[in-house]
């Protein structure tokens, strides 16, 4: 069975002509950026101090929804061995109970209007959490000014998707100003020189027998990705669906060991649909002997049925920069799938009209500014 | 594209005697029992009694994995808007650092010997965390029995996914033995006739034609199913997943809104495979009127591309009523879906394999049983 639509042949991968023909939107510059914004990340997040009292918070929320979300996920995979708060993702309108004044909650939006994640905000403010916000723009720039909230100012004219480094990085920042550093300062900027030399090796301009996202992407040309992770990667895949969904507009699975050797390691006793299945397994070299030991069984029940498998190492000498290097190289991935099925990486035409239509008709923006214009500091209940 | 299986026609799904010559592991009569496990939940779950200093609980860990991790996503879903601690699950080995001795930790491992759980109690014990545990037998209750933990024994005979109302219901009582109510007894009674009812429209005796079960299960047949969710119902679609893997051996995807109309919505603008795919949409009465809105979107998305949906309306008038119809409903689905296959639900040959050769090579079981000679209850920091 082939996709019921044109694709082009694996060839196109090295032809920066044609690839540029595809990618209109730009999408390329913007992945190629990666690395600068890290590094720019890394600079803006100087700039965030935060006061004295968020010291004695109970535990950290970030609200945030895809692209501005996934850095909140990168983050609670990390800090899970290092903080001794917990971390968690929301991406919903409404906070859980538990959200009160002793949380921190971490409201993150590329354009600063997402509504789940203003709405998120405003309940946070009424509940006197301790409170920052980062946003390249919008209401939540403007409620955070207002409100007398800390807010950091991260750079516009990107997608959400590909401005992870300056959503991500910040929070470490963060950890690091309320009592607990997850990495030194030389640690990012060895990590920086790596994401930079590594990005080299994986643009349009590196051939495919030389590029490793473009050897990906041939595997998974005209498939269904699963894409397998593990241990403090496990949010990595999926940053690599999510990728795959937006960028190349394709379906892809992930899934997580050691829970998928619990029920989904199943699917690979009688497997249907085999031909279009391809597996990808982001490895660690930081994970649990346990794990270790019990991915040999995944990966041999894969292979006996015949099914595609490519295993990814990341590259880095730390934690931080294995999330790094294999979400750069899943963000090409995407990309060169996108090529690959003639699709314009950049524009996610169903996403924004869903936004425009439900906000005429919610008109939530409004009554998010009709709350500001009501709200003022001396409101919190604290 | 068919399936590269032998798969049976429909009409098996009325044919009960043929039904069983597959169902050799008697799944059939597990699922049936759903309702009287049920009970025999509610009422087991008066025996547990905590510790009054369990009361000063920052937050609650729900330590297990597979069909005996999925009560505590549940119970967490349905806790977001009434217990004022956090609820994570921790499916893996390794504890996150904040987990101490202010943290409720619940093991819950249906057969007491779930290496990832008996870990996670073990790394627990040492923290000084407050603990209980629930299994029907091994390891977990004998560690529980030297160690003066709270333990709730429930009724062996059943594969820890056709047990889950035993490992579900006790979170409740355990969440009122704290303090926070989710739930009245009268609600619980109601709920458990509501099911008793709804499981007779769901069993192999009544028809396709009047058999939503069966409807839905002829609608994925030969099919790659995505299930969608939303509001306290988000870990059913994991459910529904995770029954269909094991029971079907067949694979499956979820997602949840409003997440899903950030990303995966756009795999629905050039849709490849679309013969294969069927959508399995799970509605809820409570939802928040804004994520209301926006189905829509995602529904129409899929219809534009005809791609066969199922539109799934839980029962009950109740939160908890809601999510055990959904359950028993998706729990026949992945039985039916199994009877097509031709595949004896109740062997997960795979999971009992990798198992049995990661113990013979880790020996875990034993290096716990070590531990615990070593160990007692004065060993604890507290």
């Amino acid at each position: 069975m082939r996709p019921n639509t044109g694709s082009n042949s694996v060839s196109i991968l090295d032809d920066v002509e044609a690839i540029r023909r595809i990618d209109l939107g730009n999408m390329g510059m913007m992945i190629s950026s990666f690395p600068a914004l890290l590094k720019k990340a890394v600079e803006l997040s100087r700039s965030l101090v935060l006061p004295r009292d968020y010291r004695s918070v109970k535990e950290i929320v970030v609200c945030g929804m895809g692209g501005s979300a996934i850095g909140g996920d990168l983050f609670r995979d990390l800090s899970q061995r290092k903080i001794p708060l917990s971390v968690s993702v929301i991406r919903d309108y409404d906070l859980p109970r538990h959200v009160d004044e002793r949380s921190l909650v971490v409201a993150v939006s590329y354009s600063g209007n997402t509504e789940e994640t203003l709405e998120s905000f405003k309940q946070a403010y009424g509940r006197g959490s301790r409170m920052v916000a980062i946003a390249s723009n919008g209401l939540l720039e403007k409620a955070c000014s207002k409100l007398k909230i800390p807010f950091l100012g991260v750079p516009s004219g990107y997608t959400p998707r590909s401005a992870l480094p300056l959503l991500f990085i910040p929070l470490l920042k963060l950890a690091e100003e309320i009592g607990f550093p997850l990495v030194g300062e030389g640690e990012l900027d060895e990590a920086c020189r790596l994401i930079e030399k590594y990005n080299s090796k994986l643009t349009p301009e590196t051939p495919l027998s030389q590029n490793p996202a473009k050897q990906l992407a041939a595997g998974l040309h005209e498939k269904l990705p699963i894409i397998y992770s593990l241990g403090h990667l496990k949010s990595v895949a999926l940053r690599y669906k999510d990728q795959i969904n937006e960028n190349a507009k394709m379906r892809a699975m992930c899934d997580q060991l050691p829970e998928a050797n619990h029920n989904e390691i199943e699917t690979w006793e009688k497997v249907d649909f085999k031909e279009i299945l391809h597996v990808v397994f982001i490895d660690s070299r930081f994970k649990n002997p346990y794990v270790a030991e019990s991915i040999g069984a995944l990966v041999s029940s894969i292979e006996r049925e015949e099914v595609g498998l490519s295993m990814v190492k990341p590259l880095g000498e730390t934690m931080l920069e294995e999330v790094l290097s294999a979400i750069i190289l899943g963000d090409w991935l995407s990309y060169y799938l996108a090529i690959l099925r003639g699709v314009d990486p950049a524009p996610v035409r169903l996403i924004n009209n869903l936004k425009k239509k439900h906000e005429e008709r919610t008109k939530y923006l409004e009554k998010f500014e009709e709350w500001l214009a009501e709200t003022g500091e001396d409101n919190r209940k604290t």
